[in-house]
């Protein structure tokens, strides 16, 4: 996952751009970029490492300009080049253009393969650079018909933000697979994967960009046209269920409130007799509160989680088991002590971390241990962007729930049924892809790469 | 505040101590240090920033040894002096002597001044150097008899691990001021400032070091005397309030639940009729989960804490006003529009965060603003250790009630009484220190020091 | 100035070009980079600043393979951006091209409106870049004939060394302008800017490359043809004044006799009457020496030079005039006090620095200072790769000798003339370009930009 | 060895200092330190590394005040500490005293067992700690009486510079082993090591500072005494054949005069038959002048060297023998080819290096190559403060002439005769420290210290 933002008409765009990101940090941890322009110059920062990491007072003051996009880029295994880093900018005839990208095309090896025939030269593996050749290659005139032009050869999840000399370009691909909101600040307008990003610069929220919509902001204001149109649309129900900030609004709903909804219907589909019910803190607390408030049962913090973990940590030996779960979380001893707990965990992915965690919470003195989950079991890869492993990693892809408790070491393990979670969220059923619960993906990846994936 | 942490007969003792200080970062994040000893060498590790920053895997590895004593160090104005990190070690007479010190003593300038006049040279303005010169110049014959006779000298509060030579040596002062507990690890004895430490390590939590109780612990095993009595106890309830983690057990009581009992008093003495209970989290989780609980109204979270707040952040110009609360805790609109609000404080010392966080509430939408403070107004300055301002800063010791409801812009504000929380602590009432509310200084600090510290 | 280096067929081929380039270090402070390949994987090392402080063992060892290209920059004006650090690396369908690069292109403005006219994308602003765009987009079929097809339609300096895929293109210009040498070590072959970077590795002296000629090596061996004629050779005589290492051979002679004899052919054409001659240190040592064997008059080290000068320094104030000539100059006062001295120097470019250097010989009581400079006056500036100033900078475009003396505050100021300098240089004298002293460009540059130099 | 520098009475003190450590940079590459005091603050900066590496413009602007010591630390094995770099400050009675310490007492470990059994606390294992112990110690009651006092318990070698509150002592030991010299700039005085640091901030030379001379230097004006006397002087002949700068007047003398004449001697003591003189650049430069002329022989230079070297470089495998001489000069191969060299060394210490450059120059073609060195072999370690190793190292501690002859590989080796070496130092023959070539010590070293070094 990544997050994207950028903004056009602001004097301090940079350092909202930077503020932007900083409140959309969970959505890419492993480096952040910056482009500017200010209408004669472009200027841009980018490295490894948190938002609060890679600029400073100084470096920010010198991404000069009213125009800005920027970035944060999720760990994704084997691309560690620092040129990977987004956004991806180019100088072409005198002209800047950058590109943030949240979401992953299908036919990228195509495009790559045709766009080398024809002599073009890549400096990096993403699919940002694919859409710059696109829109230089494009033999439309003019710049917004490039874009455009550009877009409709490219298959697959996107939420873009452009900056191309003074103008601001932001698109969403025709099935709406990742976010992309809309706000204004002081007559200035502003695109961000999360409504998150606009509280915290004290923006106005405005809407949702909707699915194959392209928006040309510039000088002359905000222009704006459906260019592309599909079938369905297939938002991310996965943005509800882990990844979006639960005090964000996405896909036009409030997240926390969807999380406490998800935590409803666990709790009607799958009763509870316990003494208490904890979340893992702080992914599962709405979902938590949600089945305590439906099961009437007391909510508790069982675990406390320490906010000092860097992102490094040096592993003793042996003797320390489970030390990754219990630097994070610790137990309360004396609150868990005899007592029948229930978990909220937000999802299943490999088990091991929720084993791990189960273990600790037994070594504290909890008599029974049960779970719930607020999603199906995950069974399926994600083509679109969310960096599930593949399926002989994925827990449920090769085991039965029953294995799956007996595995983790639980009392009883309850998921949420699809038709449970599809009605907690909201909007109609159709809208959304559950690609990963069921593998049924709305836009086929190429044969090749699927195979490959699916069956690894 | 400071941690301290010490281990004796380990041979993973340095690792071992990395990880307790790792959990006990709250008590101090500007700087650390461990030394360790083999019997044959010391060695040391120091350096300001978290205890994720400073050590690394080659570092940690040339700690050689099988004991070692730590410390984190709070951040205090003026003493930037990296010469001043903790544990203090000398090497005299080929004999090392480290000293890892939380408190404060009350007569430091007076013994300093002696040291001096005898020819002694000081390398840093810490305490934990004077009692370094205090053992080394005693006459005693007995290494043992010495440390106690260089105790018997200080005065003010003191909990303290010393390395000398094969032995660890633990501390308390006899009112007991700050905390210390001892456990045990395979066969080895740990002292560490709290039982969150011990959990973290797999350690058994043993019981308190008692006030006035010094203990030895080398090769031969564990050694204690109650080489000091005082007349009365003197705990931090402070520490139970906010500084101490609510995982840890502090003083013999679970810190969680002590927590949980003041909110249930604030709920008992100030009924409240509003739609929703909020934490400022993580600090005011427990409270508030207790005021629900006892006032039967809805906890709810209100506000999201964001987890990447590096220790420095870019001050956007004017426009984001209260940027420094924004970006830490984003209130949920959605969620909190158009509704009566009550907020749980653990304590308040200015004013003005409280102040920042109350308005943007107020502009997520709330209706109104109530909020309760799990402890009595704070009027005046600590001289035990903790880094509360000087009383011309402490908002309450300036202002009454109704002024400081006035200044953070509430419906209404309620402090627990004193009352109140001594009955919510567990202990008998006269175990403990309340000087930060009534000004009564169980150990009176000299006085040029406290009259300027008072009046200013 | 840069230097270029190229190794192919050799286990250690990354670092031998590392060491090649710190014997070149001299061509170029500014920044440095190595590319290898292994017949798999291509590996880029790069960044600012000197080869010792760029690479370390470990990066070192990650550069596999059996062939290396390498790269030294000279601190230009202007492009400062890593970007531009050489080698340039792309991998094009799979196959790497890095390009180290020499010189300076006439025509590279028109070449790069051209291929940006066709859909090219530039990542930096370098001549390098535009070899591999040239390349890929050739329509010729075999990989040799595109290189050569790419060359044809480049103006201008150029030594180049190029890695493609598994093979080492070497190549120079059809005037000859920079030089370049060719090597054998152990069965592999080497390709250097200068000799010295041969002797070190212990690599045998093969022969020069000619103007024109492109050598391919690959695992088959060398293959070399003369892909272009030109009506003349225009080798940078400044090489030998100034630039290439005195130990080193260029274009086929000994840099360090040829320096010798440009200080015979001015102590013919201006004889002189002084107790001593003496060298700026290091450059003009051999100079001197020649003066002082012609002239039968005593050499003496009248300057120490200061080996530790890094190159950062903190300029005192007003006070020390001449600082950053003291610091790394000093003369011996009891040696210089009352006499009369010829100082040597290779070359005068602004003035101000021979300027500094004389009133610091004063200072230390020199009675008379006499000045011989082994070169012509420089009025123009280089299209070729030299850094010259623009003419308004270079004092011989503004003054006469007469003026030029008495600006540096000499008694005497003697300039070899051009006859005597290329009689010194062995070569047939229109072998050389001589352009920065007489203004004849063997390759006109593009009309707008060398008028904006020369005029300004 | 290191380098001391204190100036009294200057408004950029810190600023002159460090530029007097930069020119003295010679005497010590390994640390680097200045203190400085305003007459209320005193200020203090330290690192390891060059001059050039450890301050920076921000760092020195931060070193207020009109007086200043500073230290340049040489490299000595074991005592990595960063705590032992000097000078060593510590704030007594809120007075600052701080020591900048060149040459070794032989007293050490005595005083330091006396000093801790009074109870004194050691931070660092250097000389420096113990002369500020040894001043606040004394039962003297005046602060120069305490200084002398001091000085009275210490034998051995020392040039010293202190700050002590508003004064700056300058104290050379009874023998005068290491020199010092005293200079003035617009009213204020300055101590250094060597002249050559007077010369670069544009101070005059004043004088030497006396063997048992102790200068005080305050706000009063300078007033010195003769506080110890002493049988016999004994200047360290070493400063002059090799670790002095030539530019600078050591002892009275111009060092590269006294090269030049250890040259003459050379000549005349044994008469050369060869094609050229060449030196080792830069430490053989004068003495191979002074053979040249005597001889009346051809001075070339034979070998180039690179001004590039840093302090680390990558070792190639084994294939580039000598790697570590050759990187550093490169022997001309056309000027050596089948000649017969004379090739000029300062001294010989293991006899590695110079096998190692006799190699190069064989395999760069010279026919024949003949060594002269301008001093006697080196027999014994010095106790004094010059870093030779132990006997066990020192080649001419256990070989014959001709037996060291055969392990360099020379033709012909001659070491000047230390009749020779003092006749070319000027100052009457009893006035030098031979220890290193004869074993006469003139003050003995502590017995187990001597024997251990002596027969190991």
């Amino acid at each position: 996952m990544c997050a994207i933002f950028g903004i056009y008409g602001h004097k301090e765009a940079a350092k909202l751009t930077y503020l932007g990101l900083y409140s959309l940090q969970h959505r890419g941890e492993e480096a952040t970029g910056i482009v500017s322009f200010n209408g004669k110059k472009s200027c841009m920062i980018k490295g490894r490492g948190l938002v609060s990491e890679v600029y400073d007072e100084k470096t920010l003051a010198s991404l000069k300009g009213h125009l800005a996009v920027g970035h944060n880029r999720y760990s994704t295994t084997g691309l560690s080049s620092s040129k990977n880093i987004q956004p991806f900018l180019v100088n072409h005839r005198k002209i800047p253009l950058a590109v943030s990208h949240n979401g992953n095309f299908t036919n990228t090896v195509r495009l790559y393969r045709e766009l080398e025939k024809e002599g073009a030269i890549f400096q990096t593996s993403m699919d940002s650079e694919i859409i710059i050749h696109l829109i230089v290659k494009s033999k439309k005139k003019d710049i917004k018909e490039k874009v455009i032009d550009a877009l409709s050869k490219i298959e697959g999840a996107y939420s873009l933000v452009l900056l191309i000399d003074d103008m601001i370009v932001a698109a969403r691909d025709p099935y709406g697979f990742r976010p992309l909101c809309l706000g204004s600040l002081d007559g200035s307008f502003v695109v961000s994967s999360e409504s998150c990003a606009l509280d915290l610069i004290g923006a106005k929220y405005l809407r949702e960009v909707d699915p194959g919509e392209v928006i040309f902001i510039n000088k002359k204001g905000l222009n704006s046209q459906i260019a592309f149109s599909s079938p369905r649309r297939s938002f991310c129900i996965f943005e509800y269920i882990y990844f979006a900030r639960p005090d964000s609004s996405v896909f036009g709903n409030a997240v926390y409130k969807i999380r406490e909804n998800l935590g409803r219907a666990l709790a009607k589909e799958a009763p509870l007799d316990v003494d208490l019910i904890m979340p893992i803190p702080d992914s599962g607390n709405h979902a938590a509160l949600g089945v305590a408030k439906e099961a009437r049962c007391q909510f508790e913090f069982g675990m406390i989680r320490n906010h000092y973990i860097g992102r490094t940590f040096i592993q003793p030996t042996q003797f320390v088991r489970d030390f990754r779960v219990k630097v994070k979380l610790n137990p309360i001893k004396s609150l868990l002590k005899d007592k029948k707990v229930a978990v909220i965990e937000d999802s299943i992915v490999r088990g091991t971390t929720s084993r791990a965690r189960v273990r600790t919470l037994r070594e504290a003195g909890a008599d029974q241990v049960h779970m719930r989950v607020s999603c199906p079991p995950i069974k399926f890869p994600c083509f679109y962007g969310i960096d599930f492993p593949t399926c002989k990693e994925l827990v449920a892809s090769k085991y039965t729930v029953e294995k799956i408790r007996e595995f983790i070491g639980l009392d009883s393990l309850y998921y949420l049924s699809k038709e449970g979670m599809l009605n907690a969220a909201v909007l109609p059923k159709g809208n959304f892809c559950t690609a990963c619960f069921d593998g049924d993906y709305p836009v086929k990846p190429a044969k090749k790469f699927s195979k490959d994936i699916l069956e690894k």
